[in-house]
């Protein structure tokens, strides 16, 4: 038996256009002699279509593309993720389901049992959840077929009563298939095949695994479609990042030897390739060429830079430094030199007249104050407004070069750094941008390396550094990870124990973190590469009394 | 039998303030002789408390006020919202209960079957979903005890397949309670009461049930707690948008009769109260005094700032004018004179130099380009810059003036009018605007009737008129609320037929709600008043291609 693989880039909505990518695959599949084809969860409609499944007109015209795609099964079985109407009285109105097409029919519609609501997933916002469980006879083969998380509820993390597979298996099944729709994160890739291949030795079954790819505005989607066999052996990987297409002849008598693609838990290449991935695709969806951004000298902005370049060619991507009376004359030649490294069209906008004409329309208003973060932030609005000013005129999207570590502390001005339509470095902590900005440098200097070595500095009054009102940042980082991504609270992080440390340097970091959700609620999307990223998967009350 | 409704505003987070308000409650109740006081839904956290529920240390807390509770319950009976750890090997980690205290021990738990996840609610992210029911015996009583969503299962709208209420009356209880966190919207005041009504007649049951009140964040709870007898009259009612507490004397033989407030389905005059509310809790619980806008002498700015000025009091709202050389003067006199009339302070700073300077700034940059949309949101900009320096400078925060139609389809400027901590009358229609300016000049003139006269402008540029670009508002709004609040596609819409809604009017306008996503994602929180608010409630796809 031949089955195929379909590993595509869809976009979210559109339902016409990801039928026709559908439909060119099964013909493809048709002259390679395929047997099945296999696609990822929701492909009619790209995952996530978030509350467009509460428009009625929406289902409906999946149900049309998935009418489209069943009048083209003629010699061959198709199996496309979509919604479904439950049709039930008491109970939720749709069903995340596969649509197993044959010869021009629907074979079966197996509905998704176990519906992802954490981080990022919310699909018990839409689904019913599936109670019934029957395997599908077809060619021979007896072949039990999930939908993403029925897969997951295994081992250790039981996060449900019901283990699909376990209801499936005792059908007697001879091949697993699933469809999924897996984002990437930075340990994610490994700890998806582990399950995987832990279900296929589980249950003694070979496994056909097919995930969607492509970046969704902050979701990035990684690929790495499989096929395992019985043994938990990965016998085929397709691409990371990139469409791809494999026909596996396959045998069920037959042993396959390990053929995965050496890819670790954390990987800064692989961290690399998501974000182009992901600045790649949220321009090329909305249909937008050129980027502009600020770029100061600083790090933040030239791991942006060089990121944007390669997504979007070094020619597409300004970058515009915007010099204050506090700048450092190296900021401007650092940023200056990596545009002409990169090969980007630069200009050089002092802001001081900008800046002295608000402090002058603000002089009456501000009699007897003294200067403070007021004239700080000033600054970094006034560069928000001329960047945002040669988005409009020129159409050039502005990328927001914001860090994580920033974010966490609110260690950034509102309408001023935090502007942009996308946060491209926005999930990694300081240390992890000098992490990617070594990795673009992997081949010789392409960030100028006095920009990698110099101090961080906001550069928003005289000799001012980060570390001024900041822990070192190998510690705020620290700090940031046991609270964020690892969930303890203060005294846990305090009773670790860990070098550096103290309770009154946990405490504040932890109350800034809380105290700054209102500026991470007007963020732009960030491109989501760690297991708890700021945004729809983390969401926290903005107005809140906790760590006082 | 005495049973008090305990109705209170919970700051979420802060366990000790609500743990130490749930006491002073019991200590009351004590004195007026009351056998069994009610409070909320996870009443000892504030609801929604969102992701804080992922932390252990969080609910260790929680666990700590409730067992203060708990101790203060010698001889009276408390019934207290939290969440409590499943314990389950498969399933999730917590359950949304009540716990039933009497005499210092935890009588019994009850934990919630039926767990909202649409709109702004997602329970089943955090909650195992309950499957065992059984009543309370207390005092010669049987109780069925409830939370929330557990009663809403009947009738027509059976969105779960189980009714605890149901599985609970096959056990002969002689009353209902129920704790409840059930936010206003403008629709839902008189759909809670008759659902609730319905429960006491389905069941032939008196109904105790207590909601909480007070804005968190953009969710407003507007209380209504109430008694309903067997009949299914509304016996006692508490206060909307204030906390209450009312002892009822019980006697299950007992007939009440009908004693519910008058307040109907769509209501200015509540959704006012609500807004007032709204900007009071934010501020309170943030811990700021004073507030400040941009005055444009636009019917919007002046609604918000009648609304901010009762909230906080007039003299804590700061107006701010920023005329260029499009305003009228008529505009800045109208702001004067709306100041003058609430008697808030009032500045006039004129943009023109920054303006200016912006525009000599970028010269050399847009030579050859002529002035298009980017010279207005020069102007929009320059404006939200200011209102920033000011709100930096002394500590006021800036509320958006924003309303849904604006942000419906993009009328607005990122990071220049859409600036601010908050948006008041964010989620209505311009219509509605009117509606609410014209109750707030229930009295006679606060709002000065030019203001409301006047043909709706942004004034951006010359003889700028809104209509010039947008239908006018009561089509737009139509378009618009069908869109939005029902759901409809645009081939729906022009179905209906309707006077001026023809095809090209519809699908440009439903175009530009979607195009328009990626500002809405970097909005300010707003106060929710209808049931499909921008925001939490309405999670759209930034990056997608539906309409087109």
């Amino acid at each position: 038996m031949n089955i195929a693989l379909s590993q595509l880039n869809y976009i979210i909505g559109d339902i016409e256009g990801n039928t026709s990518k559908i439909l060119a695959a099964i013909a493809k599949a048709k002259e390679a002699q395929v047997d099945i084809i296999v696609f990822s969860e929701l492909a009619i409609c790209g995952y996530p279509p978030k509350d467009l499944l509460d428009y009625p007109s929406f289902i409906e015209r999946c149900e049309i593309g998935l009418d489209r795609i069943r009048k083209e099964t003629r010699g061959i079985a198709a199996l496309v993720g979509g919604p479904a109407w439950s049709g039930l009285e008491k109970g939720k109105k749709l069903y995340n389901s596969a649509f197993f097409f044959a010869d021009e029919k629907l074979l079966k519609r197996i509905d998704k049992t176990l519906l992802p609501t954490y981080d990022i997933f919310e699909e018990y916002r839409y689904f019913q959840p599936n109670e019934t469980f029957e395997c599908v006879d077809y060619k021979g083969e007896r072949i039990a077929v999930t939908i993403c998380e029925d897969l997951w509820n295994l081992d250790q993390e039981k996060l449900y009563k019901v283990t699909p597979m376990d209801e499936l298996y005792s059908q007697n099944p001879s091949v697993m298939i699933n469809l999924s729709g897996s984002p990437y994160s930075y340990n994610h890739v490994e700890k998806r095949r582990k399950r995987m291949q832990l279900n296929a030795k589980n249950y003694n079954l070979p496994l056909f695994y097919v995930n969607q790819v492509g970046g969704n505005t902050d979701i990035l989607f990684d690929g790495g479609s499989m096929f395992i066999n019985r043994m938990g052996e990965i016998v085929e990987e397709c691409e990371f990042y990139k469409e791809d297409f494999k026909v596996i002849k396959w045998d069920s008598n037959h042993i396959y030897k390990d053929n995965h693609q050496d890819y670790y838990d954390y990987d800064i290449g692989l961290i690399h390739d998501a974000l182009v991935m992901g600045v790649r695709d949220y321009f090329a969806k909305v249909g937008f060429k050129n980027a502009v951004l600020g770029s100061s000298g600083g790090i933040d902005s030239a791991v942006v830079h060089a990121i944007a370049a390669e997504a979007l060619g070094a020619e597409n991507v300004k970058a515009i430094t915007m010099p204050s009376e506090y700048s450092s004359s190296g900021s401007v030649d650092d940023a200056k030199k990596l545009a002409e490294n990169l090969g980007s069209p630069f200009s050089n906008i002092a802001i001081n007249d900008v800046f002295d004409s608000l402090n002058d329309t603000l002089t009456d208003e501000f009699t007897g104050t003294e200067p403070n973060v007021t004239e700080e932030n000033l600054q970094a609005r006034s560069r928000g407004i001329i960047l945002m000013a040669y988005s409009n005129k020129f159409g050039n999207m502005v990328l927001n070069t914001s860090n994580k570590s920033e974010s966490a502390v609110g260690y950034s001005t509102l309408y001023g750094d935090m502007c942009g339509g996308l946060s491209v470095i926005g999930d990694l902590y300081k240390e992890q941008v000098y992490d990617l900005a070594r990795f673009v440098n992997r081949y010789g200097e392409v960030i100028p390396y006095e920009i990698i070595n110099k101090e961080p500095s906001a550069e928003l009054r005289p000799d001012q550094k980060d570390s001024d009102s900041l822990p070192p940042y190998p510690i705020l980082d620290k700090i940031l990870f046991h609270y964020i991504e690892e969930k303890k609270g203060w005294k846990e992080i305090v009773a670790m124990n860990e070098e550096e440390l103290d309770e009154a340097v946990v405490r504040k970091i932890v109350r800034m973190v809380d105290r700054n959700e209102y500026k991470r609620f007007q963020a732009s999307p960030t491109l989501r590469i760690s297991h708890k990223a700021f945004g729809a998967g983390r969401r926290m009350p903005v107005v809140a009394r906790y760590n006082h």
